[in-house]
């Protein structure tokens, strides 16, 4: 037990990381029923996409699963609409000081946004950079300009340089309420644009 | 194999009772990745919540949920995007030849189609009658007169009758590509007024 608080403390700090996409999942989500209720926008988490194999019926009590596997989903994590606009995007985090790495994102995810964005939506990610707790909206152009260039040996590379969020993405203000206020960004870079 | 062609109709029917759901589910569906594929749509179906409770990790094995439960989900079933136009809706069937019972829409399907209407998206459900194998495209606003008037003791009813849907619904063609193009009813009588 004499190493008790140290062995908590490792405890914590891996909990912590294992949790770490689960905190920015709970303020957008939190954010978006901040949206919801003062009738801002529509905008929610799609559930996790599960293949159930086995479920029993307990006399009495709701059916319950006994055997089921996680499925990859086929799209973003997040949509709705704002303001007549269809919104759709997923969250991002890393612990990199210095930049982004693309395998945060998935091939599926990509072609996603593409079609979202070729069919009139508005289609971004939302990185946050644990190091500096800096929230990022970044636009899908600026993604597809990396992604499309990661496997050209002369230009390009395996991830979106800090420097490019600081010059190409929009800071997103963390705040109380809402927690991530993403949609201002919407208004101001996106919707601004169109009147 | 004399009664081949009997027994596999019968076989067929008793799969399309009991699979109703499944089939105009899954109509939908093929007809979302015709949508797809094409260009023409990009709209899926979300996975239904579940509630994980417990995994296990067999070694070398992907992850195994060995207790979950259903959860109600807070939205309909199928959005997405068509002509940048955000589109929503649920899908509902009835073996009645006189009215779609009102029983068959949750509260918090009609809350969220409400909110869907309030911030300029177009939403709707998809109903089928099974008796007449006929596919109509319900808007929102038909709906919601219906359901904000059951609780009336005067007008009120707890169904939409046929003849409505004949009325104030549009027919959905049935056919092989795509198998249900409830897009082109948005096109005539959505999009075109917009124009």
């Amino acid at each position: 037990m004499i190493n008790y608080p140290i062995a908590r403390k490792k405890h914590e700090k891996t909990n912590n990381r294992a949790n770490l996409g689960m905190t920015l999942e709970s303020d957008i989500e939190s954010t978006n029923t901040y949206y919801l209720v003062n009738d801002i926008a529509v905008i929610h988490k799609k559930p996790t996409p599960i293949q159930v194999v086995n479920v029993s019926y307990p006399a009495r009590n709701k059916a319950k699963i006994t055997e089921a596997y996680y499925k990859t989903p086929s799209t973003t994590d997040f949509n709705g609409i704002y303001k007549g606009h269809y919104i759709d995007f997923d969250a991002k985090e890393t612990n990199s000081k210095t930049s982004m790495p693309l395998k945060n994102v998935h091939l599926h995810q990509i072609e996603h946004l593409k079609q979202v964005d070729k069919h009139g939506g508005i289609a971004f990610l939302i990185v946050h950079f644990k190091q500096y707790d800096e929230y990022f909206l970044l636009p899908s152009k600026v993604l597809f300009a990396y992604w499309d260039l990661q496997n050209d040996e002369k230009k390009g590379r395996k991830s979106i340089p800090y420097e490019t969020f600081k010059n190409e993405a929009y800071l997103i203000k963390f705040g109380f309420k809402p927690r991530l206020d993403y949609l201002k960004v919407i208004d101001t870079y996106y919707l601004a644009k169109l009147k």
